[in-house]
């Protein structure tokens, strides 16, 4: 049985407590919140505390806290010689204090509050800087997910790249999309069959094979027809940088 | 029963064919093909034909061809005062010829050859020239799909807009994310879960509550570095624009 102190009470922290809590290879010893939380997010067993000087022997100490605060959060942890890792995608392993055996625990995955959670579809990606320590992270992993992949701070930077394009991107995008509809009073909903159809098709067929559309086939008349439409949008410029987008890549195709 | 002859052949006109087929309310008499198709890919009931002078009467004829060919396709179609409709999202009803009743069938979804649809979520938007034809394609509309909406030339105009940025445009994104992990070797199927949550989170949270990354809370630290990972890359610009898009809506926010 690994133990394990989650550091850090926000969307990531909560729903991995209860996911480790559920596994039959870890016990979650405590959860340190610098502020008050509710208990009642988080599973009985694991205590809570708000002060590191509370702070437990464990065998990993993950924390999941803001990436901006995680480098110096790590400076003042009150523990030498373990196993201390991080679970951002964009922060290097290296950033975590030298005093503690590094490593990262990184879920490829966007955590809300409102939703639930299916662990096991989440990758999870690893790092660690003393080779013995990724047996243990990759026990943790593998209890919680079917895909666990040990992958460097410069290989997860590209991952964590790829994700604000897939998630932050596409989710603006959708975003557009409902704003376009809004001047019209059409409600939003009509788009779903197609974005959840456009997210699906992806299992099946590559991104370029998928593509289609007027920018692809340079169909100029409906270009123009939508810039048209665009006229007193904020959003003309970006279609015209999409469209130029899809061109640039597609061009020599055509 | 609705009698009913498809005219072309391709992605479009091959799914609803089959769907309307499989419907209580229509009977698919004809599917008119310029070229020659495989006949196993229709229902056996239905008559290929290669010649417009084959024509049978019908009470629809549903014109599924590329945007650019409806008009001048429609000129040549031998019938008069029929109800014929076409399935664009993008061209106006009254690009039909003037000499038939005109209406428009318009499928909100992507269609491929390789998946099969399920035709009860794809919301149909119908519009018709005469009041009194809104009652076949509405009777047509409902024996297929769950969501069927009487929708105008220019409202229609609006929805295939958002529909190039929510298909087109996300799949475009979705490449981008592919291309960026293949200069390390990373394999697209890791980004899989993250991109079907996102679109997943559409159905439970507005767009803009689904909103997050770099971007929307102005981490100007990691959009440098991402800025940097891409800067021999095609899609520098395209990352900056799109978080100069995301903070230009959110920005006031912040």
């Amino acid at each position: 049985m690994i133990t394990i102190v989650i550091l850090g009470a926000g969307n990531v922290a909560t729903h991995l407590c209860t996911a480790l809590e559920a596994s039959s290879s870890a016990k979650v010893l405590q959860l340190y919140s610098r502020s008050r939380v509710s208990k009642g997010s988080f599973p009985k067993d694991v205590e809570i505390i708000s002060s590191l000087s509370n702070l437990r022997e464990a065998d990993v100490y993950i924390i999941a806290i803001p990436d901006d605060a995680i480098a110096s959060f790590s400076e003042v942890l009150p523990c030498k010689n373990k196993l201390v890792v991080h679970t951002s995608g964009s922060v290097p392993m290296l950033a975590l204090s030298e005093k503690n055996r590094r490593g990262v625990f990184y879920m490829l995955q966007t955590f809300s509050k409102e939703s639930k959670v299916l662990f096991s579809e989440i990758p999870i990606c690893l790092e660690t800087e003393v080779a013995v320590d990724i047996k243990t992270l990759e026990t943790l992993a593998r209890s919680l997910s079917n895909t666990v992949v040990e992958i460097s701070s410069e290989e997860r930077a590209r991952i964590h790249l790829s994700a604000v394009f897939v998630n932050n991107f596409v989710n603006h995008i959708y975003r557009i999309g409902s704003d376009i509809l809004k001047t019209q009073n059409i409600p939003f909903h009509l788009l779903e069959p197609l974005i959840q159809e456009t997210a699906r098709k992806i299992k099946v067929l590559s991104p370029e094979a998928a593509q289609t559309g007027p920018a692809k086939r340079n169909d100029k008349k409906t270009i123009e027809k939508h810039l048209h439409l665009l006229q007193d949008s904020p959003y003309q410029e970006l279609y015209a940088q999409l469209t130029k987008a899809i061109q640039d890549v597609y061009g020599k195709e055509l």
